[in-house]
């Protein structure tokens, strides 16, 4: 099985490669598979309390698991076929969001950005 | 900068810990971040032709990167707070997803998998 | 100002068609705006508690009901473009929601309706 | 059959009143439940083209149909808790828009208003 962020993106690319499905796999319509997903992520929770979602039992935690599976397989896909290496976007996004949530303005607060602009 | 997943959600975690944020991330309030992050990828490709979206200039590259590393880091927060181990359960969804997707008889075709069933 | 469903919808149709926007409004494309704008929504909610979300301030009202009506005019246009009766659909999926859900079975429960089944 | 969009909320609203389900109806579950549901209206589209989600077939328009029903559904249901007069806020939302996309500047144009300020 693969261990790193490398050999599933790997797997995941030979699973769509050996289906046939690259053709299917345009930025737009794997945006719209991801957001489907995440929505089956959501539909988890909706209905419960914040403590409740805190603490799932082990067949929510699986399902829970296998939705954010789902999402993450699709943002993969986005990343790759838009030519974008996510870890290295994701490192530079946060270095930005840094510099938007300083730590000396926002500790404990949960308000927008916007407001301490 | 880091340079793997495992590195990514160290940094991601001490962002959040050093805000104080960890009390306004329950999996319900991280599950409804993620889709709305989500949303913002989406918007990059609503009325953008499936071709227009394999092609992106670089600004709408470098846009689609910021918007996926956003929904990336709510993800990971979601694996972390819920203690799902995120390339294990992508690994096992996958083999879960090629049972359902047998490659002999999704060849090429985008019917939904209850269609083989 | 329009004052029932159907003026609305027939504004809606007249504020399109002078901007000559009906080529870009594809049910594909009109459902991606839908859920960019119900992420909108979303974003309101996402580090609110249940409570703080009951009890919203003229302002987020204001917000609510703007991101509500982005959503809802994109609702509109799908119906619009796949010829859809909203009204009439919705009571019909009303029904079979009812018969779902019956009420000596689900009164007070949040669980899904398929643990009644 | 109710014919009308006041009709329509009372029914919805008496089908939640006979299930005792308004308690877990606060403004962020209803958002979140949207959101589901508009989900699933875009599941209905991700692999098609745009020409085909234009035409349809009779299972098609009524699965979404179905889904965009449920969108619907929650989406007034968040006008009603949050006191919102979804009619009176859609025409106050399309006044904005003209504002925003005067129909000199983006007649024929996809291009996000931000680029016409």
């Amino acid at each position: 099985m693969p261990d790193s962020l490398d050999d599933l993106r790997t797997r995941v690319n030979a699973f769509v490669a050996a289906r046939d499905w690259a053709q299917f796999h345009s930025p737009k319509n794997l945006a719209m598979a991801m957001i489907v997903e995440a929505g089956e992520v959501v539909e988890n929770f909706q209905w419960m309390t914040e403590q409740e979602s805190c603490n799932l039992d082990a067949e929510a935690k699986e399902q829970v698991g296998q939705e954010l599976s789902d999402t993450f397989v699709y943002l993969l896909r986005i990343a790759e076929v838009c030519g974008i290496d996510l870890i290295e976007a994701a490192n530079k996004k946060i270095d930005i969001n840094a510099k938007k949530y300083p730590v000396d303005k926002v500790k404990g607060s949960n308000a927008k950005y916007t407001e301490y602009q």
